[in-house]
C-alpha cells in the first residue's frame, strides 16, 4: 500500500514549517492542506481533538499532533534518507533537550517582542538575545547544529527566522549585530532547498504581523 | 567500565519521582543526592546551567535534563528490560503525545488548584477534571496506558498522584468521585513496588503545601 500522507497547516506556522522541511527533505510525497482558523476544517477537529492546533500530519489515516513529535515520528517511519535525530542516544536526548529549549524559551519570548510594550518588550528583548547567544554557544563551530547537515535543533529552530523582520521592526532589535553566528547559521540553513522552499518570505510575515497587530489594536 | 550514574533530585518533585520510578524498574545502580533548592549546589548549577532545576541525570559525568527526557535517554541506553517507550513508532508518537499533555496540561492547571482562590481556581477544578476524563478516555480498558504494564506516560502521570490529597484538602475538590478510573489506575500503579517506594507519602506532600502556602501567605 502507498503511503496515504496529509498535512494540516496554516502558512505562517513556525511549528507546521519544520514538518515542510522534513518532508521535503526526505522526499515524502503528501497533499498539504491549509487551515483557515477561524473556521476550522472537521477534518482539523476530528484529528487533533485535544488541542485543536495545526500542524498535524495524518498518515494512512492515523493523525500524529504536536510539531516535534511529528518530526521524530517521520524520521522513525522513513529512516532510510536525511536522518535528524542522531543514532547515539546521549547525542540524541541533547537534540531533544535544545529543541525543547526552543519551544519553552525562545517561541515564548519572542511573542513578547511584538506583542508587548514597556517593560515586559525590554524584558523579552534581553531575554531573546541572551536565549540566542546560548544557541550560538551550542552551535560552536559546527555548520548545523545537527554537524555537517541538518538536524532536528535546526528543523525546530530555522522556522523562526522568517519571523525576524517583524521581530526587529516591531521588538526593535538588530539581532544581526548581537549575534552574527546566528545569521550565519540561519544563512546556510537557507541555502538548503528543503528550507528555502518551505519557508515562507520575510516581508509576508512581517505584513502579517502588522494585521494581527492592528485587528488587535497593538499598535 | 562500570557506569556511574546519579540522580539530583528533591524529593517532592513529581518530575525526579519519574526518573526514580524508571531507574528502579530497570534495576539501574545508582547514588542518589537530595537537592537544597534554596542553596543549589555547584555540581548542579555545572550540570543543568541552562534550567538550574531537577532532576538531573548524571551518567558517567555527562548530565541528561528534563524529566521525559532522561526518561527516554535511560530507556534507550538500558534497553534490555523493562521498555518504557511501545518500539512501534506510532505507539511511542503517541505515548509522547500524552505525556507531553500531561506535562503541559496537567501540571499547569495543578498548580492553580492549590495556589489560587476565586475565579481562577474554579476554572483550574473544571480543567483538571476535564483533563483527567480525557487521560481516563485514553486509558480506556487497559490496566495502565502501556498496556499490561507500566509504560512512558505512566510514569509521567503517577507522580502526581501523591499531591493529590493536597490538591483535594486546598482545591476543595474529590477526584474518587468524578474520576474512578483515574482512581483504580493510580491504585494498580502504587501496587508495582518501584512506583511505591519511589513516590513520598501523600501526608508528606500534603503538610509541604501547608508550609509553602504559608510561606507565600496563600492562607
Amino acid at each position: 500500500m502507498a503511503d496515504e500522507v496529509i498535512l494540516l497547516n496554516y502558512w505562517p506556522s513556525p511549528f507546521g514549517m519544520r514538518l515542510k522541511i522534513v518532508l521535503a527533505e526526505k522526499g515524502i510525497k503528501h497533499e498539504y492542506r491549509e487551515e483557515d482558523l477561524s473556521n476550522k476544517s472537521p477534518l482539523l477537529l476530528q484529528m487533533n481533538p485535544v488541542h485543536k492546533k495545526i500542524p498535524v500530519l495524518i498518515h494512512n489515516g492515523k493523525p500524529v499532533c504536536e510539531s516535534l513529535i511529528a518530526v521524530q515520528y517521520i524520521d522513525e517511519v522513513w529512516n532510510d534518507k536525511s536522518p535528524f535525530l542522531p543514532s547515539d542516544p546521549y547525542q540524541k536526548a541533547q537534540a531533544r533537550f535544545w529543541a525543547d529549549y526552543i519551544d519553552k524559551k525562545i517561541y515564548e519570548v519572542a511573542g513578547n517582542l511584538w506583542t508587548k510594550k514597556g517593560e515586559v518588550q525590554e524584558t523579552a528583548k534581553k531575554e531573546f538575545i541572551e536565549a540566542l547567544k546560548l544557541l550560538e554557544q551550542e552551535l560552536g563551530d559546527k555548520n548545523f547544529f545537527g554537524g555537517d547537515k541538518l538536524g532536528f535543533v535546526d528543523v525546530a529552530f530555522i522556522p523562526l527566522y522568517n519571523w525576524f523582520r517583524g521581530y526587529e521592526a516591531f521588538g526593535k532589535i538588530s539581532v544581526d549585530k548581537e549575534c552574527p553566528k546566528f545569521f550565519a547559521w540561519a544563512n546556510r540553513c537557507m541555502e538548503i532547498e528543503s528550507v528555502s522552499k518551505s519557508l515562507p518570505d520575510q516581508d509576508q510575515i512581517h505584513d502579517l504581523i502588522v494585521q494581527i497587530k492592528k485587528k488587535a489594536g497593538l499598535e
